[in-house]
């Protein structure tokens, strides 16, 4: 069976364990005051062409946690986080930011993404409300990019949003647990700088691109860096050996081993993307990303799922359904040559 | 200016405040331990058909409280509680519930209600996900009988939802806030003892209904049942002169008062409702209940507004918008004539 | 039976129903927005020599709401309040300042108080530690004046609490659910506009000092004057018809009632304490406000339990307890005249 | 220099990063759903001496997670968790339990122990006051074991405790961050079924004996074993490569390294325990564990520090401080041998 269901299934690159392997009996500090945090936290900041002034970095171990941590830090009691209704935070955290006393304001979606005009609009209708003390108040934008559904912000839509934000006085928040392989995307005109630049905290996920866990949380508004080492021993994110995540991130960004991985799974993904068109199989959003959402007919799915191994989406109609295949840093060409191979005999 | 824009621009019926004032240098224990309150509480057991047996009574201030308060002391920490899109604890009460930790899982809507079948489908896509550990798991359906929009459930509509719930193993919880409206209204079916056996958890509000501020929580499920007093010291909701509550209770209660004016501004809602129809504006909801619903065009809605005090509900289109009109035990005949005689003559 | 046992037995002064019963059926807006409460809020503000600009009234229910929105406003995630051992917050408000996430971080107390030094000394050991980061860091100090002991802090405590905090960034919350009382008592040198100049947040409670209910919340610091009333809502503390609670202090303060009746209750409570004194009781808190500890012997207090209603506070010995008297802007000189002379005949 | 400063600056034994190692390009299904962390599940259970009908296992990464997910699933909204002053979630865990909404209640500790009488008072004190209502309920005790100071609870104390808190309807959880050195302990009497038996849920502690990080939890309270895996999720403990864990444990506990490592690290501290008795430091604390307190001259320890690193704990007196000394799995025999030779010749 070869697997294309997610992009975390295998554990980490192998560079990542000769790293930890090579390290595994020296001594140092815990909860991340060691060495290699450190210089893993200034290799970071350079790759977003930040300095320390300008910009903290904190390693976390995944991705729920590094959204409810910053979620947590950001709003007032009263107020609530706007997403896109499909949103990670919003469906698949189990509830992790209401859990900190906090409303996920859900907006519609399309192709999983938000924009500054629906924003506005959400903000309007809280904030300029006769009713408005009887509300949530909007206090940040969640967004994630890759969206859950392998699509991508233009480097104007974030931009949009961006200044929307400022304007309105609310946060810009991006969850990048695929990060890498938004970056590395045919078409993608963002760059971890913009990031840093247009947002006031965003993330870089190791899970699903190398690492065997963690997650980098990269903020800039001034008010999110005073103790947020406080809120992440509180809420359970502050690894005791917190080593193993500092060096996880340098052996990914020396060298830029984080970028290749993901082009790699990227130009896998692309791959079984003109597969599926060629095939006929419209593909469901408009992904350049990892993950690739074909939909096909439940025959010719059953064919397919004698030997690979895919997660089911969305059911179409009685006789098709969509369904996700990913790549990762981990898929090897092999493996997709013979899915593209068998796409095609089908 | 006559005022219609809401159901609790006044003070109490004159007969509440009779009673606070005749009893008000007696001393008594605080805290609702004092004998007002538990006469009180026993009067509403009785017209709910109940005893101390079955169900306990608790007086809490307001609405907002009463629900936050119940829907707290129902959920593990996991939960959520299931709700009409547009009901009052998704929109209106600041995020008073994800504040106690917990998600409003709103479900679209129709006139405000929702049904046994969606609470079906919303269960079924929560609990038998294989997301199911990332998702919130259902663990209460809450409505408000009359609706925010002054519709109403049926016996049979409620008989559905409790059937539905206790095999799903959901509390069931009604927001009473205008229960006296909705029980005394045309075409109502159900009775103060059905809620007693339907539900898990249900309000009779008081503020909306004569009193100066006040709403008995009714709680039959044995798991609601205890320490809740300790949950309202915690959560701001026990009153020190407790009495108050009780003497208001007490008042509205004996000899049925609470019936009586509940019914008296139905019957005028209802004239305002035939009016409305009589001169051609839709009603937007079917409500046979204290709040009306009507569409007129701007032009006629500014000539009342001259005399009459309304609350702008919703723009239809560039000349029509939807109002409302809402009656109260303390809304005169005469103010309902000279509405009526003006509605007529536009 | 006469009742001294708590400061909460009765009703309201007759002039706050009176003011209740003749503004009965008059119409205004809800929720704390009309004339009335904007009245009241000037004249608090007047009485506390503030104005508009540098400080924000709020009118609530009652003592726990109050002390809960207030730290809740003030707080970030990972702070915790300093306050005494047996302060109000620290043992009888069921864990209201936990359920809003915060820790309420205990100081020995001499005699209900804490001093400037303590403070010092906690904020030390929680901000310096090499372990601060897994420590609940001091965001505020809340204090009770007159504590639950009926003791006071002297404008020269208050004013170096005042300065440590100021210096060490953290914000002092006066709890004064008994202010009146303390503000008119024998030896007090603290005013409203002292108050008002060294404290972020302090209230000033009508609940044991001739209201119904009601606290007026004083905002000063500008951190937490915003949108408190969304939390207010958020919390079931914003009273649908909030014009009771401006009227009520509109009674209460207009023409200096509020100190009269203070003055009246303390006046009686020190016959108390003298007569106590001059009998051989040992007071148990150097207290000059409405209430007085007086320890006795087990036999004497038996007799005076056949005619007076009083509290039991703690064992001292075999033989001995201290118990606890109160008196309040209702009890008469009559009630008082009765118990001296009954002490004295024991 | 020598490290005796804590027992995590290590990674991990070389046995875990073997297994993580051959295993690391395995595909598994995610959270913990795949088959090593099932088969280490039941090798836990076993060890413990139970079947999965009498108890659940579940892996997270950290002591402040395991015991915050546990306090929070045990607990109603109103209930606290008893527990020693010094115990860690009361000191040292940034206040997690109170982010969850729950009062610590802090019993005064001897050793960092408290006893079933304690227990018994404090549940007296809250529920059988007249001022229960205003009192948080305890739900819960905690308690560490080892305790911070690296002593222990006999049978007959836990036995005790255990009795004591199913008579009262308490939950009892035994946080076992060290877990390992305290069953290897001389003079231990305690086995994991004992902790089975006797506990409601309690902890074996991987991060400080043997693994980069993981704490096993084991819960045998029907109560709390219900959607344990939503909490997890909910609060970022559920890790997306599960199997990380299920690999660590079963490297640990398959042939029993777990216990030797541990008595290995038991038996060095030991040795120092004996080396500080022969010079003469007085022990601060009775702990035959990992973790030793000597009292010293600070002249001697100066001397100490240029060679070995340890931790400060208190201040005794003008020329004393008690400091601490760690070992663990990881210290090495040669270590040892130094600092107890030096130790002689100072």
């Amino acid at each position: 069976m070869l697997r294309f269901e997610c992009d975390y299934g295998e554990g980490a690159h192998p560079r990542v364990l000769e790293r930890l392997t090579a390290t595994n009996l020296e001594q140092t500090p815990g909860y991340g005051e060691d060495a290699y945090c450190a210089e893993a936290r200034e290799l970071l900041l350079s790759v977003c062409a930040q300095n320390a002034d300008r910009a903290d970095v904190h390693f976390v171990i995944g991705g729920t946690q590094a959204n409810a941590l910053t979620i947590a830090a950001a709003l007032k009691p009263w107020q609530g986080v706007l997403c896109a209704v499909n949103g990670h935070i919003n469906v698949h955290e189990a509830g992790a930011v209401e859990a900190s006393g906090h409303k996920v304001l859900a907006l519609p979606a399309c192709e999983g993404k938000i924009t500054a005009e629906q924003v506005c609009e959400a903000v309007d209708a809280h904030r300029r409300s006769s009713a408005r003390e009887h509300m949530v108040q909007p206090g940040m934008v969640y967004l994630s990019n890759p969206t859950e559904f392998g699509t991508l912000y233009s480097r104007a839509e974030l931009t949009a949003l961006s200044e929307t934000c400022r304007t309105l006085g609310l946060l810009l928040f991006v969850d990048g647990a695929r990060m890498g392989y938004g970056l590395m995307a045919e078409g993608n005109d963002l760059t971890l700088p913009d990031y840093a630049n247009l947002c006031d905290a965003f993330t870089i996920g190791g899970t699903k691109v190398g690492a065997l866990f963690g997650e980098a949380v990269i903020l800039t508004a001034p008010m999110l860096r005073t103790d947020f080492r406080c809120l992440m021993k509180q809420r359970g994110a502050m690894l005791a050996k917190g080593r193993l995540l500092g060096l996880q991130f340098l052996a990914l960004f020396e060298g830029g081993l984080y970028f290749r991985i993901a082009a790699h799974a990227d130009a896998l993904a692309m791959r079984l993307h003109r597969a599926f068109e060629q095939h006929g199989w419209p593909l469901f959003f408009n992904s350049r990303t990892n993950q690739q959402f074909p939909v096909a007919s439940n025959r010719e799915l059953a064919q397919l799922a004698e030997r690979y191994a895919f997660e089911e989406w969305q059911r179409m109609d009685e006789g098709h359904r969509a369904v996700r295949f990913c790549t990762s840093w981990a898929t090897s060409e092999d493996a997709v040559d013979a899915l593209v191979h068998d796409i095609c005999s089908l």
